[in-house]
């Protein structure tokens, strides 16, 4: 366990730049804060959306919705700032992920509904919007995701994520729409659940 | 295993008296169906509407309010349609309950929070409101729960329970405002979690 005190002073007191250098970021960082901002740098690639992980494209801004044309055909869009997101077949088992597009206010909208066990046992789902564009751009929208059942309403409003960060990290922490399978019952129509979505611009 | 035909016909096809036939009820039901009535039967007596069941009060509807005066004083009231119920420290260890009384219409709504390991090994809360009052009472009202953060916002709508179901089968179901201690963190400031509360009648 010998350290390198002459490489710590470098790490400490010389600045790097950042990774994403050749794509046009400007910055140099002291190596430990490198990592952090080459996690958010707005010069990273984006990574493909869609949930899941399983498609490992990546790209420019641009170039995410002729790639979601291409590569991902079957997922529907609506237009309109306040449609109903319909997912059907709530009851499969395992974990599911339904994905919808939403195009409103000259921008594309993702919507995520993903049934997943994150307490094993315990099957939850996870509604969330995320904006096919920069975090900056996002912050100039709100979403509302809507459940409707019989004397009862469940509502959750937030900033939509850009697709730069994705939704991983907001499932994990629960900053979404979370219900479990009884509440699911509560809103479910023959094991459809109707989302009501509502972009708005702040 | 001898099965006894001659009390198996009586049970199907005698009429029984409600259990709470001295306390007014008029009803007489076959065995089968006595069971179900009793349950929800309107002649049954009030138990006592503090959560967790520690207390076993049990009296009429007119008692209710003269024995949470008496006996649970340490309880707060509020009065007006639209409160703030406060619950401090909820990052206190284990099963807790958090209760409150908000005055409107003339009517008295006891306000729950509950912090409970429905699911081993994961903490979530769940918040409701209780009519002091008969379920036929408790249709005539609605209530609003609302969680606000920064840019978030939670909310969940429902008529309120009336205390003689009580509140534990729908926690069970999740037929309430459901959030675990990560979204809890969204919205609390220091450890306090304020819960906007909205009555109105419909
Ligand atoms: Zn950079
Ligand atoms: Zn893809
Ligand atoms: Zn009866
Ligand atoms: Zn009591």
């Amino acid at each position: 366990n010998i350290r390198n005190l002459a490489m710590e002073k470098v790490a400490t007191t010389v600045d790097f730049p950042c990774k994403f250098a050749s794509s046009g970021c400007k910055l140099t960082l002291l190596y430990s804060e490198k990592i952090e901002h080459e996690e958010v740098c707005e010069f990273r690639p984006y990574q493909c959306p869609c949930p899941g992980a399983l498609c490992k494209w990546e790209g420019s801004l641009e170039q995410v919705m002729p790639h979601l044309l291409n590569s991902h055909k079957s997922i529907t869009t609506l237009q309109g700032e306040d449609i109903v997101f319909l997912a059907t077949d709530i009851n499969l088992p395992g974990a599911v992920d339904w994905v919808m597009m939403q195009e409103c206010f000259n921008h594309n909208f993702m919507l995520v509904l993903e049934k997943q066990e994150k307490i094993e046992g315990y099957q939850q789902f996870f509604a969330i919007v995320q904006l096919i564009g920069s975090r900056r751009q996002a912050e100039n929208f709100a979403y509302r995701l809507e459940l409707n059942g019989t004397k009862r309403r469940l509502t959750w409003e937030a900033t939509p994520r850009s697709i730069h960060e994705g939704v991983s990290s907001a499932i994990f922490n629960s900053d979404c729409l979370v219900f479990d399978t009884s509440m699911a019952k509560l809103f479910a129509d023959n094991g459809n659940l109707g989302i009501n979505v509502t972009i708005s611009m702040v």
